[in-house]
């Protein structure tokens, strides 16, 4: 039945593209006309994949072009690039304009009816339109992502004792190395796979034989994805296909993907916030979409795009800050993702750095910085000052400079802890208890080391992310300073324990 | 001064209930005739529990009536009986509609005002108008989650162990078996109780002295409750009372009253994913009204009800899933609820379940599944297709493809994690440092035993709805693999320390 | 016969139907004049702090003033003080409203433009319109929550045990003191802390040099801050600065500031209820800001606020409940905070309070209630009965009574399971294994003290927070009933271990 139905397609979908009012979102009607290819697509797809294309169809791409786009100058801006190709200009942006662009550049291309497509769009083909926003996210450290943590001897080390499979024989645990699904579907998901073609596939559709690639790490929408155009990152991360939603990259749910672990628990810290409360009681009636986003008349309290990407103004269009898809051009301190807090590392590549004991770590195991790979303090006032212009917009001197101060006392306490914690896995080490980097052991399999981890993964994390945003319980009970404090004097009754018994 | 109050209701109800536009639900005023019986309830109970009539009064229920329901055929149908009783079919579905149903059958039947009212309204009176989805819940494992967990003997002496009261004295714990209201309140409050009559007795009310029937397990509203009228079940577990809103059945929140605690960590999970990401951020402006629910035009993105319960169509009306309160038929793998996932149960009951070693359960203590109970993969595969069928109208086949190769390969290896945990378990009670299923003793209460219950309850279950639902973190540090690879290495310290301790 | 019945409706009735704006706050702009001096501070502040500015535009005390508040009586009155200064009357609630007044009182007042301006507006300050209000708060415990920690020497030996510094030397760990900035982060985040004036500093600002006064403690909005005017608590802590939206302390994302870690998780049980459930569906359709709060027509599920809080009527305009800023008059039992759940404690001010043991506990170690300091059986009655009637509108009697009978047992069974946990910390003291009260030792720096520790913060308070508000998996695996008893396991697995060592 659905065979004949796809017979009648042309005329059906036609019938019903000009009748439906399938753009409901900005209550006027798609304006833009659509390429001839994408047409085409849509002449399939709207029966094979109807989620995807009625998406579409409300998003901003579907209702205007880039000669529309480009209209819009200055603050409004929302098209970067200076020239957008001639035969772009005046379709919407559509199946086509996307899956085809840059088609010699992918591996992932195949022939689909006629059409050189490709499946993976990326940072790259996006650029076309929006090269100041490529630009920047090339400089945001997500975008090395699946390098930073792959290429990272150490931290491969960790992602092995966790994704690897253990099993259990003559009173012995022994491990299997990670294999690629498991990976894809643990740490690289959020930071992305490595997406590559590794054949290709005959398929039964509804439309009879055809040939696909076969990709191998995917589906994947990690922010650092390594694409098959040899691009890094994935814009669909922040920006869900294919709607492509200025509201969702604003709301905290979108960051709430990555950011919501014991490790990372941004998001859990902001809906228990002041700031979190405010949006969750008063965002109905707030603005999501207005570009420039202006302070007061469109939001009440920021998202976390607000403080850490968005372009703000205030009602009289005076800009509080510059759109960033750097993102660390706002953040003086890096508060999680290694052992100690420590200033932002200079270059978004981090697979360089190297301490004096030649670990690759931006602080010895102690926590003294790795200076040379770090901003100074000259750049972190800078980029303090680029944050704290935004929380002076609503709060006074004396406020931010007090929750300021209060935030780099809690770098150094939480780093203080965790170095407590690292002297007593060292004294374990030492005293022969467990095995570390002093008998070429893995530092992260053993119970009493994997209690250090998350001294500093979970508990320090907390605390610091629930000092940057004001979390309250963050900081104590709910993974905070209860747990780095009670997590010392559990290493140290193990430390006893084993002591005594080795004795 | 409320007695007083009382005794102006017949003229103020009335005045009140003819002039109010109490109805907004649908934007049009209330045009269901209201039965005698049905007006002579809200006649006090408008008084009485305010609450409770006005919610009704948003409620289709209370704007309709079963006349008018039939009226809508095909997919827009939501009355599934093909025969109502004719002294129904013009009133609205009101108190009286629902409370006297069946009074023959219900043992909490008893006099009021004249009239033979019972207080809980079960899926017997319900499949009254709508039998189709009674009789597709009745093949709902959650109907039997009563029976599944109370005669199953494992489980009932893990439930002991949970919700017995322990003491200590003479350096020894010892434990009192568990009383029923701790059961209600524990695990009963999802799997529902068993209500049953105990007695009546006098009340004073506001209207005098009147006599009530006395429950045992009320109040409660577990999806599988063992209802006075014999019936199993409580369709308000999800159609929440009185306003029975279509529109909270499809939202996640409802699930999430059960599926949220790190046993079942569904809501968690989906909360975080791109699809919960796009719900929380979209949603406003949905539509969770409309029956069927169309694809594209209503929602873009699922929620727990359009991939497990709902009927989907897309804007064309073709149908992309049945409705289902069976649920399973969506599912070739059970997950969660057992020690390793295995091929659903091919009966909702469960308590006919035995393996090779005699233990009520589908699998071996050593993860082989007990195949005569369960479905096979030609069924799971069509199981497998009825959920793709959904995934594949937003998702391509290569998308659709890898993702669901992921998850089997970690339902295979989230199941061999706890195959090692179970080893070494089994070492323990080998080597005497715990008693276990060869010394006749509860295999979940000593300490080593509930870190191995950690391994598949917790943790082998998050990593499994994280990959089933892309959850990111809950398949790393958020309860996932993290704690998977970590609790092995708890295992074995612990193991080590007896060992030596005992030497 | 809707018209006709329209006649017969109380002319008072009609006129508060017709003229109610119930839901145009945002709609209708400001008609209230603003004070010469406020709009001075709006001249230059609209630019150096846009957000507050905008905020407070959008509040409902930049829209009227005090004299048309005041023409609202009865249940609609919101300004609750008989007598408002002159002066006030007829201008906004603006911001020399609210920073000047009673600023001989403010050691924080300071020469600011040749104005006397404070930065800290407190409850004292709000007393000036809101007097009923702040009397309330006055005798709720919140407002007491600083000295009622700081001046409690057991609770604030466990203070330092969570927030002192540990260093690790010689095989030993030693704590320094914890400093005020990690306090203010931690405990007093929510506590309050005490707001000190420590001196003056010039900076310089778009409107050249100024001098600001320094606080210590700042910032803060903890619920019992001590203020620089000598006065306890922050109004802010519930009604968001400057906006100060009833609608935002009347939904549940305010209490989740301070309540949602695993000592305190009231929001999350909320969240993962029937009535949280009911709430996230449909709030969107709900009224936020009607005064009284209509039961049915304005909501159909409670939040924290239509329990703990809110003036709550019926559609006849029946008080079901009197607005409470004392909150306690609503509840019998106080089910955490301390070792054991009791009975509410007379006094908001608890640091009287000694058991028999002289410690500064409501009751003894071992659970017994310290009756002095408590209210009475009929004083709890009384309460109870308070809280039912809030119940009792959506819920009968049976339900009622059987949900209370609950509560009441899991309270019992709750407090039984940490006297067991007790028993065996005592027991690791008695033998030696641990220093306690009898050793004059911290009860709460040893890793076994802190597992007792957690037996009541966190299980035994989740348990009941489940059960006080029907949390589901609150009680069972989310901290609930899975770890009270596996924690006592936990405990004698220590003791066992240590015994045999020591041997």
């Amino acid at each position: 039945m659905r065979k004949i139905a796809l017979l009648m397609i042309p005329v059906v979908w036609l019938m019903q593209w000009v009748t439906c009012d399938h753009v409901t979102e900005a209550k006027s009607p798609s304006s833009a006309a659509i390429s001839p290819a994408t047409e085409e697509c849509i002449g399939c797809h709207l029966a094979v994949s109807p989620g995807i294309v009625t998406e579409w169809e409300k998003s901003r791409h579907a209702q205007t072009n880039p000669r529309e786009a480009q209209k819009k100058t200055g603050l409004e801006n929302k098209l970067s690039s200076e020239k957008v190709p001639e035969k772009l200009l005046d379709y919407a942006v559509g199946c086509s304009e996307c899956h085809t662009m840059n088609y010699d550049k992918h591996k992932d291309t195949f022939d689909h009816n006629g059409y050189d497509v490709h499946i993976v769009v990326t940072p790259s083909d996006c650029a076309t339109c929006h090269t100041t926003e490529a630009k920047q996210y090339s400089q945001n450290m997500m975008s090395h992502a699946y390098g930073n943590l792959v290429h990272n001897s150490l931290y491969q080390d960790l992602v092995e004792s966790v994704n690897g499979i253990q099993s259990f024989a003559d009173m012995k645990v022994s491990t299997r190395p990670s294999d690629p699904e498991t990976n894809a579907d643990s740490c690289l998901f959020c930071h992305g796979t490595a997406v590559e073609v590794t054949g290709s596939v005959l398929r039964e559709t509804d439309f009879g034989q055809m040939t696909f690639p076969v990709l191998a790490g995917w589906p994947n929408q990690g922010v650092g994805r390594l694409n098959p155009d040899g691009s890094q990152g994935s814009c669909a991360a922040c920006h869900a296909r294919h709607q492509f939603s200025l509201e969702v990259a604003r709301k905290p749910y979108t960051c709430s993907e990555c950011h919501k672990g014991p490790d990372v628990p941004a998001y859990k810290v902001y809906e228990v916030s002041k700031h979190g409360n405010i949006y969750s009681s008063l965002q109905k009636d707030w603005d999501f979409k207005s570009v420039p986003w202006t302070l007061g008349r469109d939001f009440t309290a920021p998202t976390c795009a607000a403080c850490h990407a968005s372009l703000l103004v205030d009602e009289e269009g005076a800009v509080i800050a510059n759109r960033s898809h750097q993102m660390s051009d706002r953040l003086p301190w890096r508060i999680f993702g290694l052992i100690y807090a420590h200033p932002h590392p200079i270059s978004a590549d981090l697979t360089n750095i190297k301490n004096k004991a030649g670990l690759p770590l931006p602080t010895e195991l102690t926590g003294e910085p790795v200076q040379e790979f770090l901003i100074n303090a000259e750049e972190q006032q800078k980029r303090q000052k680029t944050m704290q212009a935004i929380c002076l917009t609503c709060h006074g001197s004396s406020w931010v400079n007090g929750h300021w101060a209060r935030l780099e006392n809690t770098i150094k306490t939480t780093n203080e802890m965790t170095l407590t914690a690292t002297r007593i896995l060292m004294a374990a080490w030492d005293q022969g208890l467990a095995k570390g980097l002093g008998q070429n052991d893995s530092i992260f399999n053993e119970a009493i080391e994997k209690k250090w981890v998350e001294q500093w993964l979970f508990y320090a994390n907390s605390t610091r992310f629930s000092s940057a945003m004001c979390g309250g319980d963050y900081g104590v009970f709910d993974n905070g300073r209860w747990f780095l404090s009670k997590n010392i004097r559990d290493m140290m009754d193990w430390l006893e324990i084993r002591t005594a018994v080795k004795r």
